[in-house]
């Protein structure tokens, strides 16, 4: 189990794959992001992104979905996240890529009121099959802090 | 139709009503953000969760949903969005709330490289059917500049 003790700042994890498919881009932005783009490949052409695109939240689901995976393997002691500071959608996602993670410990801090957590900063970024990143945000996770 | 020129820094607008089912938590977790605590009542008992709630990300979604609607009905000149500053999860989001939306323009800032668009800055405020806020963002939006 990793717990906050272990959150060093610099440490550098690398994980994930994830295949984006037409059909869930499409179900995902009927649900969630009806607009054009993310529709259909004719609309999607008069915009800069040229073809069916991935909405930026389904990118940010997917990406949960990695890190969720990887916490299977490498169990942390999670108490959730506080937020998410400086999310960038960089290069459209397009149905047949397969993205990856990385992530970066940037900061952490004990919880000066809850004494048994702290908050770390984990900078996370997305990269598709060709190694171009296409999402990355900073999310601050709240992990419990190594028993006495 | 809305153009940059029209986002006036302060502008204000309320909309959106999204009520949040069980089996829609559900479904989300199940496919992207499988800790225990978005996956059942017990393991969430254990946690600040108190009893089953929304994924972040999904309450994101749901909140792109009300956004997508209402420019369906005030429609925008929309280019996308660069990324999301200040993401919070305030407050747990439970099966049963019904969620609103607020937002306000900060800041708006016209495009030195690309003439015919600017970037607004709009603050986004998730309530819930008891006026707590639940979620509050920074979006940055990407609309086209009104044709001369």
């Amino acid at each position: 189990m990793l717990y906050f003790e272990d959150m060093q700042v610099g440490l550098k994890r690398s994980f994930g794959r994830y295949e984006v498919t037409r059909e869930e881009v499409l179900e995902f932005a009927r649900k969630y992001d009806a607009q054009p783009f993310h529709l259909s490949d004719e609309a999607a052409a008069r915009t800069h992104f040229k073809r069916l695109a991935a909405s930026g939240w389904h990118t940010c689901a997917m990406t949960m979905s990695m890190l969720v995976e990887n916490m299977g393997m490498a169990p942390q002691a999670s108490l959730g996240a506080a937020g998410v500071d400086e999310l960038r959608w960089l290069k459209p996602v397009y149905p047949g890529d397969v993205l990856r993670v990385e992530t970066e410990v940037l900061e952490r801090r004990a919880s000066q009121s809850r004494p048994e957590m702290g908050s770390v900063r984990n900078q996370t970024t997305v990269f598709n099959q060709n190694d171009e990143p296409v999402m990355r945000f900073i999310a601050i996770a709240l992990v419990r802090r190594r028993p006495a």
